[in-house]
């Protein structure tokens, strides 16, 4: 095996020096197995980071699954075959009654991309709005409504309008419940004024259903509601994009679900193939048929049926193994041990999420909520010393992100709540 | 099993009325194996249509890699692994030394739209040149410059100019090499001045190298090499598509080198992954290097470890079993065969291509060179009926499209050539 150094410059002169990688001593994982992953010295990591092993790592029924269909069939959908039917209806089956036509593709920055065609391709117009502090994915459209990177450098995006995102925790003017609603429902009225008033013409508002990379902020009360009446009335259509939301990550099947509302589109991606390049677009029909009525729509690899019984395999396991259930369940036992270390590190300011999406934003004041980046920066390297994963993210990069694998346990939680306490003492 | 019609009816639910299937009467293809696709009803198929499984439908081999990969770790690459150094590596030495980075994705939509933003991350410009049929792929930003299929609805793309593909078929006013050249490099120059002028600026050349959508043309005499002189002395990057010229199919590693050229960036994708969905961008270093240094970019699925040991047990599939040199051997078989057809029937008007990748142009007339687009039509579906399966393609839908997965045998090829012979005197 070549060491960690060795490996760094090989990367360096293939991906380039720039090519993301996590921890400031990066790891070097060689196998994966349910909760945990391993590194190349035979060390054990808790993994309460990745969300896309949903069913856990390398899970044996997925791998069987896959193996399996890669060995029969691996074909595009322009043949008929059954497997892109039986999974499609069967995961179509889990929105409601109007989102019932589905777009194949192969990942989540694909699935947003499609959807804004689909978006601008029935309202005629151009204009989209999301929040200043999203990302939706990599393609040139898909990057227009991904600030959360840009810093500085932000290009125009004379098609791209954003709002703040509704915020609780840091509302702005001291505003609370019904007022705050309102201050954010303003922002986007006036983003899509802006939007008319400027020739673009408004085709849809692009929200992350959980806003998992704002920092998953408590949304004030009736925020999706109202917003997607004022979409609505403007002619546009709402998208919700559950790419990280979805598939029963929170407790609900979708994020949507707890916010209440219906989106026109939804896209989905990263879990829904534990890890196999498997996304989509769920929408309303009219939509979908219009779309294809209008413009050529095929992707290669969209839909293959290898893809397809992947697919399916997860949701069977997701449904047999109730791990919704366990999502709500272990998250609720892992939320009551971050508010007890609440009570005993005034470092930690907010506990935010459902299920086993979890934010605990660190700060170094309660009063001022002065973020503690720094401090998160620490924790998050001095957890995986102690063999757990977790990442950060945020306004700030101040709020810890967890989101392990379903199966995770009562004891993997205490595991990781007792080494967050040692680090939280250590910081 | 559920018979045809049930299946389209499901379909048309699920994916959309318009969702393209090929053939009049839709193949419900159950099994593939090799060069073989199997119906429902047990009825075998020679697969001379499909480039994407490269070494064979579902190879034993690649199905192991796969498996075994899947069941040790599949992980995105901001941990270390060495499964897409060794890959990647292998994979860029295969390309001229300038072509030394590379990124990871996992469609050639996604490879195209990330060599787009590349290529206008390190011009600042906007504005790309692409001919006038060719097809990139789907994402909002490639759409763009995939004008294959806009037919009338042609939306305004300012960021964009089509140049007529250099055709040597159907040369205009009835020119010939190096006039006939000149004449395609002056359209060049003109689309290049047309974005200049609009204030747009040039990015660069987005080209198929082996102009595969556009019918497989015999491209004019220099007519690469002059265009890729233009395209840097005017500022710009020539971007080649090898999505599907790629990976040995023309008995040359690439297309570009068929052409004498080396581009500045190169897209790959379909055969890549013989059908996982494994694609990527191949490019400069100082490109990747700038790219990475302004931008944000990561891809959940790209480079992840079971993607990275499929694409090696292709290359190493490819290379054992000399897969290029067969493309070569059987693909000279077939063209001698298909001159012999063309003794005997006047519609076969030209025969175009290199290796397996063999494009047919039908004609009515062989003077006025009248395509014979219905005939075309017809000779597919009739191939089907034989079973055989092969496409159309190019401008007006005559050429018939043959890109078998390169084991094809060189009886194989006559069963095909036995099955055209009497197809083409059934028209």
């Amino acid at each position: 095996m070549s060491n960690t150094r060795q490996l760094l410059a090989r990367r360096a002169k293939l991906l380039g020096a720039k090519a993301p990688l996590f921890y400031d001593q990066p790891l070097h994982i060689v196998r994966g197995e349910g909760v945990w992953l391993v590194d190349v010295d035979g060390r054990r990591y808790l993994d309460a980071y990745n969300n896309v092993p949903l069913v856990g790592h390398c899970h044996p029924e997925v791998v069987e699954a896959l193996a399996r269909q890669a060995g029969t069939l691996n074909i595009h959908t322009r043949y008929l075959h059954e497997t892109i039917l039986d999974y499609g209806e069967r995961l179509v089956a889990k929105f409601d009654d109007s989102l019932s036509m589905i777009l194949f593709v192969c990942t989540g920055s694909e699935a947003n991309d499609q959807a804004l065609r689909i978006a601008r391709c029935h309202t005629g117009k151009q204009g989209i709005v999301c929040t200043n502090l999203t990302y939706h994915g990599n393609t040139t459209a898909v990057d227009a409504v991904s600030p959360l990177f840009y810093g500085a450098n932000a290009p125009p995006h004379p098609e791209v309008r954003t709002i703040p995102f509704p915020d609780s925790y840091r509302a702005p003017h001291g505003l609370a419940g019904e007022a705050l609603t309102t201050h954010y429902i303003a922002a986007l009225e006036n983003a899509i004024a802006s939007l008319e008033e400027s020739g673009v013409g408004f085709a849809g508002l692009l929200l992350c259903t959980i806003f998992a990379n704002e920092g998953l902020p408590d949304v004030p009360p009736g925020f999706m509601q109202r917003a997607l009446d004022v979409v609505h009335k403007a002619g546009g259509l709402l998208i919700g994009d559950e790419v990280q939301a979805g598939f029963g990550r929170t407790g609900h099947m979708w994020g949507h679900e707890a916010m209440g509302v219906v989106p026109d589109i939804v896209t989905l991606g990263k879990p829904m193939g534990n890890g196999h390049p498997l996304a989509a677009v769920v929408a309303r029909a009219d939509l979908v048929e219009e779309f294809r009525e209008r413009v050529f729509y095929f992707n290669t690899f969209g839909g293959n049926p290898v893809s397809c019984a992947v697919g399916a395999k997860v949701l069977d396991i997701l449904e047999r193994d109730k791990l919704m259930d366990n999502a709500r369940e272990v998250g609720a036992h892992l939320r009551q041990g971050l508010h007890a270390l609440a009570a005993r590190h005034d470092i930690i300011g907010d506990i935010r999420g459902q299920g086993l999406w979890v934010g605990v934003e660190l700060v170094t004041d309660r009063n001022t909520r002065q973020p503690a980046a720094e401090q998160a920066h620490r924790a998050i390297n001095l957890m995986k010393d102690r063999g757990v994963l977790m990442g950060r993210i945020g306004e700030f990069d101040n709020v810890l992100k967890m989101r392990p694998p379903l199966p995770i346990a009562r004891e993997h939680a205490d595991l990781l709540l007792a080494a967050l306490d040692e680090v939280l003492a250590a910081l």
